[in-house]
């Protein structure tokens, strides 16, 4: 029963590819673009390079979708490029692809939605004043959601995607078969002649090349987020790995078309967008604050009729949302890569369970944090971000090509069947072409993108890179310290036991922690106070004489109203004296439902616990009473973010049991 | 010997006056400023009313301290004007006073901050573009160095206080001994024409009584602070009431003449100083981004030789220096009550210990928020200030007097003794008459600042109130449930204990809890494992059998990789089948030194113990391991801040057992 419930959970493929595919798809929103701006840097002189840059982008598109379906059947555990590059070419190797990755994730929600508030602002150009606040909102947005849990599954996730794909289609279709009766559409900016910069218009030679490599750069955008299928595999229904590999060509088959469209209808439309308002000849309003239209906006006011047609809002508001939803998937992708580095001890041990939610928490309050601080900083200005964004991607591409090759090697090596053979070498090719070109493309990118911002994200994942090392190692430390070489000579049992209640007033929770104390029968057993103030220290003492009470009662000393160092100074004296004892320390405590009860509650025993920690030889033993606000603060358990992604069930194991907010306070 | 210690660390008069006194008396260094402000509404026209005012601020003045002197005297041990309202005039009349002087303690710190940096801009005018900055920058410096327990005792707190009365009498004898050589200074605002507001200067009537209702109200801004000096009576050497009355009469007398004083100066020198720049006609600069000179500045310049004298400069350094301490002060002051009322259950209980560091670093922290928000807010301008601040001050002033009054008229009803009798009748018609005087003087402020902004400081009165209230309800409540009833009937000692040792692997903490939970003996002891991962699990169950163990190991399935559920569904199973047993889980825990290194430990262990803790029936048992660095963690104990004001001793009590940074890890 418990398999099938999580068979319900898995993911069809028509759920999978909007889920999975949000992130690259919606990245054709802004791949043309990117090329445009760079390529107007020279008027519109070289735009004639628009379809060979786009079909070097589409080739690449290609080579990866087939490189990682390849991934997809080889390693179908989810770990995706991390997982092929730690296998195959060491855990350095790894761990560059996790930062790198890491870093991507930031950028993603950062280029996404700025993108999307880019989309908003072309449809309603009034609100362009609140590009950034706006930008904000949708991170705070996202990043309370995702606290709250909202699944990520099911139609309201997968609707988007769709509705962008089905709204682009139509769009391209339209324009076409609109061409084809004679309406060739036009952009607004085709009217604005383009002014070059610094007479880049005669460009020629190594210039040239720059140029283009530069613009092939910025296409690559259309790439990032291939992977993330990668990393979706159990999430999968069965066959996992072949319907991947299946959602993976459906992915790259309708990103290229969607692109090329795109393209294709930028340059008959003649959309003039560039990175300078002001080098559009005549263009209206103050171009030091005016921005342009997207190119998407552009495309779809053209063909659809105007800037006030219904499915021109349709298109943006679709290419918006899918945008947001993109973002949303990094909020998704995160905790659960910081999961599997935390299985490998480079990342706190606690982000590896599920049920931690507080790290996870902690995971997308920074993730939302760093972005914030992206997005004000540049401005959410899409072409900027985006500088940081590609070298990470190409970077793990890259490495897990590589990996890939040394994987059909190792295959190769010991397999004899002839046809198992003949398919690794065919996959084996793939690969190693899908490693020169990637590795081409990241030299490219490297060399056109590092001095616009990319040091940046150099700078961070190598940052990343080191405070993971730095705790692997540490980890390994502990490991080793906490060995056991002797198991005889370790496992000495304590001669005695000698048991100490703490007491404050004799309440409930004093009387349950004494019959608890009684009831181990300790060798010695004695009741503990720390005399804070004279007046009910006595009062206590004389309330302790008239009960019948069997457990002595001490009063320690503390003339400076402290309770911690008269306790561990006592519990110290004690070792000093038996060595060989045990000192049991029994605290009674109280247990409270509100978080705000928590505040109220004496934090002086927390503190009292963790310095008794410190002290050979002792235990420390919380009697917790229970007051009746703590049946109060049921609360159903939340999903952790990246739970769909992994392929686990939805909701509680056990309904009858819901998980509970728990606070502590002590007596 | 320890006696010897405390009389060691108490304050002889001559460092007390410093330390209490640096508050009130830096209050003259914007008192007279005030009312300058108001008068001049009116141009010139209303200046001669200055003395009258300033007659009126001294003769209140004499009445507070003549009266608060009465309170030291009949209430030793540091409560001040809250002490003697809640034992005079219930506890609701207490709440009000506390809640006044918290938010005192906020704008002592904001009103301080501001003046001082003023009187540094004053010295440079062109940082005054700095102003909110600098502001900001001396709260977040007063914070770290309370956070950090720096000392407030000593000659280095003492000194500036004493420079300020050296500084501010060396101006004001100089100033009058020119004047006996025909020498008159001038200030330099002299020049300036001040231009009225509306036609002020014809005032007359109700209007002219209202401007110097006004402008008396802000000439008692002089008296903030007064009552500081009954706060710290435990602080003084014996006789402790004695010096503390000696004390506040120096304190009085000193301020005194240091207000008069500068006033006087003020009206020779003709300081024209307005809240508006651009009444000041033909004032060099912008009139909208110039700000005036401080009068304190104005009147060195005049009385030094201009503004680049070595003492214009010594002056205002003085000036800026016993401000910035006067906020200190409030840091110190903050917690010292926080402390009293924490002991009352107003507060949470955490503050009334000293041993609980955390709980005053958020106090300090809090009131680092609280005030550079109001600094922010405010511009750092100290008038918008000071129309929050005064309100709160008069509250406690009129209530504690009417207190004291009360407070006679009980020892009156038993008294028998003449000469006794004779000198209670006496206080009674001083603090009769105080109570009279500060209640007046608060109508006239409510009256007067109260649209100004002392309605903010109401309305966070009134919170502070009422989450007091609630605080203090909660507590009862609490303490009503917890209370025992049947001595008999809630002392039931559990039938048996059935021991549980949590093992994730076998390691060296392992095998300690396991030798501990033996020397108990319980009834029934198991070892249990949660299977997260199968691999480990086996490898575990595998060196289980191999070695000579005794305790059985029982496996808890957990298909979902979660640890808290597993084992809270079996502690409960165990309930349920035997309700009269306790069960014991023995948690294996190591303990590092770092607080890094705290975080990279599994925190998933603090949330099962939390979640064991809503169990009934339970006891945890943390069996600590400590590694080599939990040693390192050895740091000096910090002082509390407002330690010395209580009169507590310096350093350790046990320099042979530094306190440590605690923080534990789980195995």
């Amino acid at each position: 029963m418990r398999s099938e419930e999580l068979g319900e959970t898995l993911l069809p493929k028509r759920l999978a590819l909007p889920i999975f595919a949000s992130d690259p798809l919606s990245s054709v929103a802004y791949a043309t673009e990117e090329i445009l701006l760079v390529l107007t840097v020279g008027g519109t002189a070289f735009l004639y390079l628009t379809p060979w840059i786009a079909a070097g982008v589409v080739l690449l598109m290609a080579v990866v979708v087939t490189s990682y379906r390849q991934v997809v059947r080889a390693y179908p555990s989810g770990g995706g490029s991390y997982e092929v590059v730690t296998t195959n070419l060491g855990p350095n190797a790894g761990l560059v692809v996790a930062a790198s990755l890491l870093v991507d994730y930031v950028m993603t929600v950062a280029v996404s939605v700025a993108s999307g508030v880019d989309n908003i602002i072309s449809a309603f150009p009034s609100i362009s004043a609140a590009r950034v606040p706006m930008a904000v909102g949708f991170v705070v947005l996202l990043s309370a959601m995702n606290l709250r849990g909202v699944r990520e599954a099911g139609r309201a996730f997968a609707a988007p995607t769709y509705l962008f794909i089905f709204g682009i289609v139509l769009m391209i279709v339209t324009g076409f078969v609109k061409m084809l009766f004679g309406h060739t559409p036009v952009a607004s900016s085709a009217q604005y002649a383009v002014i070059p910069v610094d007479h880049k218009d005669t460009l020629a030679g190594l210039g040239l090349l720059m140029l283009c490599l530069r613009a092939f750069a910025s296409g690559c955008t259309a790439l990032t987020g291939v992977e993330s299928i990668s990393n979706g595999v159990p999430a999968f229904r069965k066959p996992k790995s072949k319907n991947a590999a299946t959602t993976m060509s459906a992915m790259g088959i309708t990103a290229v078309l969607m692109f090329v469209g795109i393209t294709a209808l930028a340059l008959i439309a003649k959309v003039h967008k560039t990175d300078d308002t002001c080098r559009l000849a005549n263009y209206p309003g103050d171009c030091h604050t005016t921005s342009q239209p997207t190119v998407i906006a552009q495309l779809a006011s053209s063909i659809f009729g105007g800037d006030h047609s219904v499915l021109f809002y349709f298109i943006q508001a679709v290419t918006a949302l899918v945008l947001i939803l993109a973002a949303n998937t990094a909020f998704n992708g995160f905790p659960l890569l910081s999961s599997i580095l935390a299985q490998h001890r480079y990342l706190p041990r606690q982000l590896h369970t599920r049920g931690d939610r507080l790290a996870f928490s902690n995971g997308i309050i920074a993730l939302a944090v760093v972005n914030i601080a992206l997005l004000v900083a540049y401005k959410a200005d899409v072409t900027n971000l985006i500088h940081l964004y590609i070298l990470g991607v190409f970077t793990s591409f890259t490495l897990s090509q590589i990996g890939m090759v040394k994987h059909w090697n190792r295959l190769l090596a010991t397999e004899t069947d002839t046809k198992v053979r003949g398919s690794a070498k065919r996959s084996r090719i793939i690969n190693g072409f899908g490693a020169g070109f990637t590795g081409l493309v990241l030299v490219i990118v490297m060399i056109t993108k590092f001095t616009e911002g990319a040091w940046l994200a150099v700078v961070a994942a190598v940052l990343l890179f080191g405070m993971m090392r730095g705790i692997r190692k540490h980890y390994d430390a502990v490991a080793e310290e906490l060995a056991v070489e002797d198991l005889k000579a370790e496992s000495v049992r304590p001669s005695k036991v000698h048991a100490i209640v703490l007491v404050s007033t004799l309440h409930k929770p004093t009387l349950r922690a004494l019959g608890y104390a009684q009831a181990f029968r300790p060798d010695i057993l004695e009741a503990v106070t720390v005399a804070v103030e004279k007046d009910s220290t006595q009062d206590l003492q004389e309330k302790w004489a008239e009960s019948e009470i069997q457990v002595p009662l001490k009063v320690l000393d503390s003339p400076f109203r402290e309770i911690t160092k008269p306790v561990v100074g006592y519990v110290r004296s004690i070792r000093r004296t038996s060595p060989r004892e045990a000192v049991a320390v029994f605290i009674p405590e109280y247990v409270v439902g509100h978080w705000w009860e928590h505040l109220l509650h004496n934090q002086s025993a927390l503190w009292l616990k963790s310095r008794l920690l410190f002290t050979p030889g002792v235990m420390v033993i919380s009697v917790p009473w229970q007051l009746t606000s703590s049946t109060r603060a049921d609360r159903p358990a939340r999903r952790a973010p990246g739970s769909v992604r992994r392929g686990e069930p939805a909701g509680n194991l056990d309904p009858t049991e819901p998980e509970k907010a728990v606070h502590s306070g002590s007596a």
